[in-house]
């Protein structure tokens, strides 16, 4: 098998002609070289180091033994190398222990580490998105004290949030903390779902927990964030006593059995002590500060895992040998063919190339994003890219989990029966990815931030940035002969959504709020669609131009010839097929689907209860 | 909870006011009490023998210790119970050891057991299936032998057709057959994939197996059937001698842990003897004899698993509380509510309840549907419903297991996380399902079936009656007036269905074979989506008279109004909305797919391999 977790040269074609870095001084010394072989160095540690852990991680989970919680034996040595590589805070700045480099660079380096084992890389994304909560938050103490240790990933992070009765509805939490003299709280309470809430590859976890000060207000305007480690650190950075956050049990999940998620008991058999980050009630603010970045890893950890799926079904089905191929017809001399070569396994084949690739674009087009904004001087430009963020962000957890289970489901199918037992990746990959829709905000709540606060933000100027955006590819594209008509049915799409948008917005803010919030999913279906086929149109405008140089002519047969001997020109040539498919074939369903959000039937404001089925 | 398993004010429904009995003097003993006094045994023994079941099905799994495979405890008194209550012939002729009783009434038993545990249930099928062949091929020394046993579950059976190299392609399997001088053959080889391939639910298990005669032609058409016991049958019936059939593993599935999947070495230490089952060389034609009822088996499957869930997500939804209502605004004093009331898990649960209500319409009328072609004197009826029955295949097969799949997947989501742990039924139910889409013909190969044989069969006259039966449900209700609106729109959708089917059916005879395959599931998930359309509009043009006449007005507050204190208008009021929301709301998402199939992008064919990524 030549390629593993992800298609390198799709890699490449996105981080070097299709998204691009950002010029800018903070990033001058990364050039293509330098990017290419840190690159390489990642897909190294992951492919050798990381992606053996994957079934380990999946066979042995993480076990809870008198009060111990361990994770699979073979997950510390990766963790070790992980953290020795410090790829943890590749992306942060210097200051805080990271190394400075793009976003752009760490989304190319995080697609192959995720891809290999996303439980395991749950550690990582905890523990960073912790740090940066010391980042952001933090007394310069609790900087010294916490904050480097997590960016190496000595300590690690969690995020501790959820109560048995205050999952998707934070603001219903009842654990509390109570001021003691010396200016700490002591903290009390259970938590539930916690990932990476308790385990063995690091010597202390640093918990961000949101718990209400005694006296605050109900809901999430009296919600507080405390910094609660489970050993307590001592003022030079030594660990002390136990905190008293004891882990009552790990979750029996359908996949991600590597990562352990824990049930917590703080402060239940002796003190709990934590310290506030941020201001008192200000929690849930500080909490979605780092929302967009949260809820982006999770795109990313859907998006990992289906490319892993798709290179494992491409293999498996470049190889399979089984029945005859169609035109065969009765000859008996014809010899059996690879299943790629039947027409319903490589359309499934094609269903995961368009979609993986999408995904990729998509996500790295986020963190180019992101880098700009922090390295931008352009005002306008900065204050229109983290809106265009804001907009992208529910689009990237909700529909890429969506589209990545579905495309983790194409890659059982591929395999037949053997797509069903634990012998084959892709079953495991399956169960893992089914938790993406759910955490982080289910992806029925991503689908009301994107109609209920994403399209009318400042003032509906920020979805019609993410439009402009759009029409700016199909405006370069339309240019392009080869792909004019492609071009041309992108535009048809990207006017269709700018019209719904403003219809459903516009429902959304008038007595038709039921109607609008029961369309919320579908338009986000269709959004993420209509955003997949803008970057396939993307795709095809760089590689139309380049086929066009290289061979002179872009007939099929022409094209067909050249490909089998150059991979460059095989490349772009499925560049081309994917953009073909997915605005041929794909984009259309999501007309439908436009019509019927339009049209607006109320059944679901309408059915009652009870005619749902008998109580 | 009041329903577990199905709504079974449903399940009347369907029985007695949709499909409604063959009336016929085979069947006059089955009147509405008869019926749902069955009805009503089924269900207590599904809830409370079979699905205490179901969790130690997964859990425990099945074993194989010192080459002896044990199923999990809790299935041998469920399976004691079954076999004694005469559940597994309910459907077979009484000569034969059965009950004789009507399918649509085997369905509505089918729906319950297969519902609360369909890894189980598994056995039955298997046993059922392989008895039907010793019916219909065996000589009348083999009938005496194993018939009745297998039909009162004494003794279990197999299907045992798969090897390692012959998966969907089941002529290149290599199994052997040697005659021996007293007539009985000498079996050698090896199959996997057996399901219920070895157990200790009963006494011997009696495998019909595919083998091909020393000297036989290569392919399909050298393929002879078998049937070879486990432990030898001396001639009173007694068993004799291991018959050499050794487990040499079990596979570790995603789901349906109950079933054990077996590989099986037969003949390899020592002699196995199979007689021949039906005539040498016709093995195939006899397995296709038998693929219908196995293949609409898989349907009900998904369905009674997509049921159990949807009852399961219902419950739930209307007792967790999570949230407060949209509509409470900033209100502070707002209560928090249940979930049903969020308009997107409104929304999940109202798709589960069509998709379940679609399925269990579809699968009584095929049922049905057999039921006529067994008694009718009609033989133009006959002949109409036995090529109905062949189109309907496919669709039952592979429309319902893929949309049972998703109706699952709702179930998960509306849980949130408590949906991906095991403690709850709906993770499992997921699991399960998805094996649906796989065996007995993967749903690319019921896409096959039904584009590349079903569409053509008897001249296009099988698909076109088909057509036509949709119509007669469209004209009745045209001159519904309150649904007319729907039955136009059905119209509409029947109409394109009908042009696509002649267009993609001449492009698979022509020499655009390639591109009319590579739309085949598509042109599958199109017809299954016209199919339940069709059903829910029957359903509605039952419904809407019924309450006309009962509350006067159809006027939504009125209906609504009694609906709240009348549970027979509340469920046909359910209908209504059921079948407003299909046809306005998910249908359309079928018309944009519809344009594309017959749109016809050519680039599935047109890829090349190594355009689907580096080698």
């Amino acid at each position: 098998m030549a390629q593993l977790i992800c298609d390198r040269r799709d890699v490449d074609f996105v981080l070097h002609e299709q998204i691009k870095m950002v010029e800018h001084k903070a990033f001058k010394e990364f050039n293509k070289k330098a990017i290419d072989l840190i690159v390489s160095e990642a897909r190294n540690l992951a492919i050798k180091e990381i992606l053996p852990t994957f079934k380990d991680g999946d066979e042995t989970g993480c076990k809870l033994v008198n009060g111990r919680v361990t994770v699979p034996e073979s997950f510390k040595r990766a963790w070790k190398l992980y953290c020795e590589g410090e790829w943890l805070a590749m992306c942060d700045d210097p200051d805080v222990g990271g190394q400075g480099m793009p976003k752009l660079v760490g989304c190319a380096v995080l697609e192959h580490m995720v891809g290999a084992n996303s439980a395991f890389m749950l550690y990582y994304g905890m523990t960073h998105g912790a740090a940066k909560l010391v980042e952001a938050f933090g007394t310069e103490e609790q900087k010294k004290l916490y904050m480097k240790k997590m960016f190496a990933g000595i300590w690690g992070g969690t995020m501790v949030l959820t109560e048995p009765h205050a999952g998707s509805d934070v603001g219903a939490l009842t654990t509390t903390a109570t001021k003691k003299e010396d200016g700490t709280y002591s903290i009390q309470g259970s938590k539930i779902f916690i990932s990476a809430g308790d385990h063995d590859l690091c010597d202390n976890i640093i918990h961000p927990v949101l718990a209400r000060i005694n006296g605050a207000p109900a809901g999430t305007k009296g919600i507080s964030l405390f910094l609660v480690p489970k050993y307590r650190v001592n003022d030079d950075g030594s660990l002390g006593d136990f905190n008293n956050i004891v882990c009552t049990g790990l979750e029996h999940k359908m996949g991600i059995h590597g990562s352990a998620t824990a049930s917590l008991s703080l402060g239940d058999k002796g003190e709990c002590i934590g310290t506030l980050l941020g201001e008192e009630n200000k929690g849930m603010a500080a909490m979605f500060r780092m929302m967009n970045e949260a809820r982006a890893f999770v795109g990313m950890q859907g998006f990992a895992v289906a490319s892993a799926s798709y290179m494992y079904a491409l293999d498996y089905a470049r190889n399979r040998v089984q029945g005859r191929h169609l035109l065969a017809g009765k000859n008996p001399a014809a010899q059996n063919v690879t299943i790629i070569q039947h027409p319903d396994v490589k359309r499934q084949l094609l269903n995961m190339k368009v979609y993986t690739e999408g995904m990729r674009s998509l996500i790295y087009y986020y963190c180019k994003c992101v880098d700009i904004i922090h390295t931008t001087d352009d005002k306008q430009l900065k204050s229109d890219t983290i809106a265009l963020v804001e907009v992208l962000t529910p689009i990237l957890k909700g529909h890429i989990t969506d589209k990545a289970f579905e495309v983790c489901s194409h890659g059982v199918q591929i395999y037949g029966g053997y797509g069903y037992i634990r012998e084959f990746p892709v079953e495991q990959l399956m169960r893992d990815s089914r938790i993406f829709m759910i955490y982080e905000g289910t992806n029925g709540i991503q689908a009301m931030d994107l109609i209920g606060r994403k399209l009318g933000l400042n003032n509906k100027k920020s979805f019609q940035y993410f439009i402009n955006q759009m029409r700016k590819t199909v405006d370069a594209a339309k240019q392009i002969k080869s792909i004019e008509k492609l071009a041309e049915k992108v535009n048809h799409a990207v006017s269709r959504l700018e019209a719904l948008a403003r219809d459903i917005g516009e429902r959304a803010r008038s007595e038709k709020v039921l109607n609008a919030f029961a369309f919320a999913h579908p338009f986000l279906e269709v959004t993420g669609e209509v955003t997949f086929a803008w970057m396939h149109l993307w795709r095809a405008s760089i590689a139309a131009p380049i086929l066009a140089q290289k061979i002179g002519s872009l007939e099929k047969k022409t094209v067909a010839a050249k490909a089998e001997k150059n991979k460059d020109i095989a490349f772009y040539a499925g560049q081309i097929e994917s953009a073909n498919f997915f605005i041929h074939t794909l984009l259309p369903s999501a007309y439908g689907k436009m019509d019927a959000i339009l049209e607006g039937d109320s059944s679901v404001e309408d059915i009652l209860d009870v005619s749902f089925g008998s109580k």
